[in-house]
């Protein structure tokens, strides 16, 4: 069966399993969650980086253990305990055991009042607080009176994880995959993320020829980026050819990109031509409105080239950041959707050639088993096809450039050169594509 | 008179006298048509390439000698006759003397539903079949019985044959005219071609003065610019400054342009300066939609800056391919209306210098002869023209780039300049360009 | 106090004591204007170049000097007077005392019947003439019977004068700003590029620091620019990095561009940065429609980077070179805004750096006092412009490109920037750049 026709695997249900984990930037629950992708992709390393670690601008913080977290009326009505929703307890908040009357409480209360029925995600990672998040027609009908607040949390200095999966290729040149583990119970805005990685990874393995080499990285956002860069940036420029942050990859309502921070590398050209013909129409973002690890891996001393393919886009669906973002909102067929493009989009990578055209002028075609003897009103839609790639093909055009060109689905492209390049029609030119500035006609 | 102004010859006349002719890619009908051409080029050279010749891919195919082909129902009537018109035979149908009753004379009968009057036109270059191409309105009334289908040719091998007429200039560059003499009875889609072609050769052949050498041949379509690109491609990429291939240049309904495959090269800047302002609006083609000799030539591995001027261009037009692509589709007035086009575009290539103005600051044009002493609200056509000529005259612009930024039709800037540089205010600072991608500013 | 935020000095009382001179090419209303902008500058030199005196292809002309002009009919009724408005008298007219029938002085008068109150603005600078303007609702009543025409003015070798300016700043590189002294009582399209130019030299002379040189010049149009440029042009081209005519800038319509020659240069990008956002919409012309002295700086052999910024520019509105061009179409208000956006535009280039953020990945701003610890939905804004900021402040991009890039205005952009430097989150690596095609990536 060809690669792209394999069935999608259980991501929703990886999702589900995924959910409840109390998940921050550090703590038990990021430890849970890779310890399940563990299960899926033996071979994943669980790191660990102590509290206090310098990462360029930034410091890895102290660990953050979180017990129970609960608020109790004096008449004995629990009003809000994570034992419900992780999302009641604004992440990181310092341990607290005190009675409060109503009007001190609200200080320390989050909700939405133009989406009253969300729970807002709220954290306070570098200064030290407490809070409590709530939908806000909950909030509203808070009686007067005690209300006994014990958060039983412990933030002292222990570790951050992340998990990383080597996957060996043919060639030592890269391509890189970001999704981070730091969110607790989200679907779009977190674990849409990991399992549409988890699930690339696989059906990566099991491949049965693999060009390059893949670097996957589960990392909790921002500190977790950091960290791995100051600790592998030498060798991701050294042979990242293109990478990607997954994340927002599992509802149903659009496609969009984040391009990279020059817009024109492998990996924005690999992601248009995955994306074109086949998740259209999406929209894509300037870099102005970005918002994931590419704010660090783009960065311009890092300079990677790193996109991001995405459903709907963090900080644009209403969702985002709340109680909202469920499993209801993610869907099988959302995840299917973007894994199926992210497929496309390496599948592509790993079969971008530069190619020529080996005879001058048009080759007889019919010679060749490809066409009609017969001309006829039109022409069969396979040859023209098969023409407009040799026309293309003409030693400076990779192959994502000849699809664009051509504006036959990237895929289809692959199919069809290769099919030449059996008839010795075509031949490769140039191989072995390095990241950049991603300009096809200047190899290097 | 100015070039531009010479009356145009009876194009018209000479497609009526080639039109029932029995054209195909080899055979006494390209002869006949060549031996024509000759009377008008005294110089024509015909070419004889054996059957069985390879080009390329291909291969010179046997030569198709018909004599006779007819339908004759039992009846005594005869339902097709190639003395009616010379698309009732396929093309390079083999010979045959039999009887078939209607239900087998079926299966090798072409015709279009669509358009019941028109006859097709069909060919079977590369597989020995044979056939009939009828109206549909005439096929549907056949009565069924037996018919008797004579088809008088032969098969066999002999030669193909082309014509090359070179024109030379005072410089060895060349300019490139190519068309074709291998479609039967049509109009737009065959004879509009070489008799414009023919126009444009008396044309350039009595010009005072010419400087670059012209290629024109007249060859069978694909097959014949192979073989003539395998005898010459050496020598054309050398000298081969831009070329054209002339075809469907003759109804009254559009202009349009298809492009090299480069899109950019000085044949493709030329036949935009010469249709802008003169033959607009026009439809400016993708290279995707390419089908005749571009084919050949601007495949990658020959690379020649060939594009084409049309009128309708063949497949978006109803008659094409078909007997209504005939002399009433085709006029003297639209033939003129391309012959004028081409003629623009040769002689803006023939003019086309890179100019850098004379002197720091604009000129007093008025000590110049050119300007009234007194300035008023507005200001004199004719002066501004000459001042923005000079102020793009940077030594970096061809002719073509001034009249682009400029937007003075080409021609104009071409009698604008010469005005400029007799009164010393411009001088040439390169001359001689060469073909290849067509940068104005990087000349070779 | 910001030097963005002074207030703007009384531009148009200066206007209104220039207004009533009458200024041409040469004589002395020149001087008299020259020797009022001496005063507002002190350090303003006054040239004078000898009639006859050569300027690449042109000749500085006479000295014209008037002293009174008018037509009186024969009934005693002065029907037009140089003391009522200079426009009066053609420019350049010659000497006359003579008595002449309505049909003969007919042949002397302007005026527009499309304006019938408006008194054209003529001159006859190279052609010895004389004529009259008046308004045509005038002229259409004049009686019948004999005029006596009396013009008291001498045109016989003399001088042409102009100022020049000349600020020095830390850098040898200029800046430079040309405007003309050369039309009488017109206000747009003449008083208001001297006194614009005017109030900018006087805020540029109070600067606490100036990086660049200002070459300043007050010139009669053309031949004042042709004369400055002959002698000046070799400092010119090694030493101006941009330039702007100042010229139609006192009205409260619009805001408009006219950019240089090859339109990329450094003034365009100043030009274009400071218009943004704070004059929009303004319109960006072609230079095709260009009209004054960026016609000679801008030549080829020239080719110097001047733009010019306008209100509405000379062409476009109906005032323009009519009586109607006066003090109550030209408005404090009009050109405080003329003078703001040239202002910015010259803090642009005085701070345009080339910058690199100096850390790998997003610097943590709670750190450096930038940024409220807690996330929610939505991001302050301000974080958000720094770090935009730093992710464009690669090497490559000088702060002009890193405000058009990320959209923020550019003197804000300026601010930022000088913040982030301070705090060493950016660095300069990059300083001192030079005029020419103004590419921002190829620094030289």
């Amino acid at each position: 069966m060809h690669p792209l026709m394999l069935p999608a695997e259980p991501m929703h249900r990886w999702a589900t399993d995924l959910f409840p984990i109390h998940r921050s930037l550090t703590g038990a629950g990021v430890r849970q969650t890779l310890a399940y992708l563990q299960d899926l992709l033996p071979g994943l390393r669980v790191e660990s980086v102590a509290s206090g670690t310098r990462a360029f601008d930034w410091t890895v913080p102290d660990e953050w253990t979180v017990r129970a977290a609960s608020i109790t009326h004096e008449s004995g009505e629990r009003v809000a305990d994570i034992a419900d929703h992780t999302l009641h307890l604004m992440g990181y908040s310092v341990p607290v055991d005190a009675t409060l009357p109503l009007e001190a409480l609200q200080e320390h209360l989050h909700s939405l009042p133009e989406q009253p029925d969300a729970i807002p995600y709220v954290t306070s990672y570098y200064e030290r607080r407490w809070g409590f998040c709530m939908a806000h027609r909950k909030r509203a009908q808070l009686k007067p009176g005690l209300y006994r607040v014990r958060i039983d949390t412990d933030l002292s200095p222990g570790v951050m994880n992340y998990g990383e999966f080597i996957l060996p290729g043919s060639d030592t040149s890269e391509i890189f995959l970001s999704t981070y583990v730091c969110h607790p119970s989200m679907a779009n805005n977190e674990l849409s993320g990991p399992v549409v990685t988890a699930a690339l990874a696989r059906w990566l393995a099991r491949l049965p020829t693999r060009r390059y080499t893949y670097r996957i990285i589960f990392v909790p956002e921002t500190i977790g980026s950091l960290v791995y860069l100051s600790r592998h940036l030498e060798a991701m420029r050294r042979n990242m050819i293109a990478g990607f942050v997954v994340t927002c990859a599992g509802d149903e309502r659009a496609y969009s990109l984040m391009p990279s921070r020059r817009g024109d590398t492998l990996a924005d050209r690999a992601a248009r031509a995955a994306l074109r013909g086949f998740a259209e129409p999406y929209t894509e973002y300037s870099f102005l409105e970005r918002g994931s690890d590419e704010r660090q891996y783009c960065s311009p001393s890092a300079d990677l080239p790193v996109a991001s393919i995405m459903r709907s886009k963090y900080g644009t669906f209403p969702e985002y950041h709340t109680s909202l973002d469920d499993l209801s909102f993610v869907t099988q067929q959302g995840l299917e959707g973007a894994l199926r493009v992210y497929q496309r989009c390496l599948w592509t990578l790993e079969h971008n050639e530069t190619y020529r055209a080996t005879c001058v002028g048009e080759p007889q075609l019919v010679r060749h088993g490809f066409m009609p003897g017969a001309s006829h009103k039109g022409t069969a839609i396979e040859p023209r096809r098969l023409l407009n790639i040799l026309a293309y093909a003409d030693g400076t055009r990779d192959l994502i450039a000849i699809a664009e060109t051509t504006r036959i689905d990237v895929v289809e492209c692959v199919n069809l050169a290769q099919l030449l390049l059996k008839r010795g029609l075509l031949e490769i030119t140039w191989s072995g594509m390095k990241g950049g500035s991603g300009s096809a006609t200047v190899p290097c």
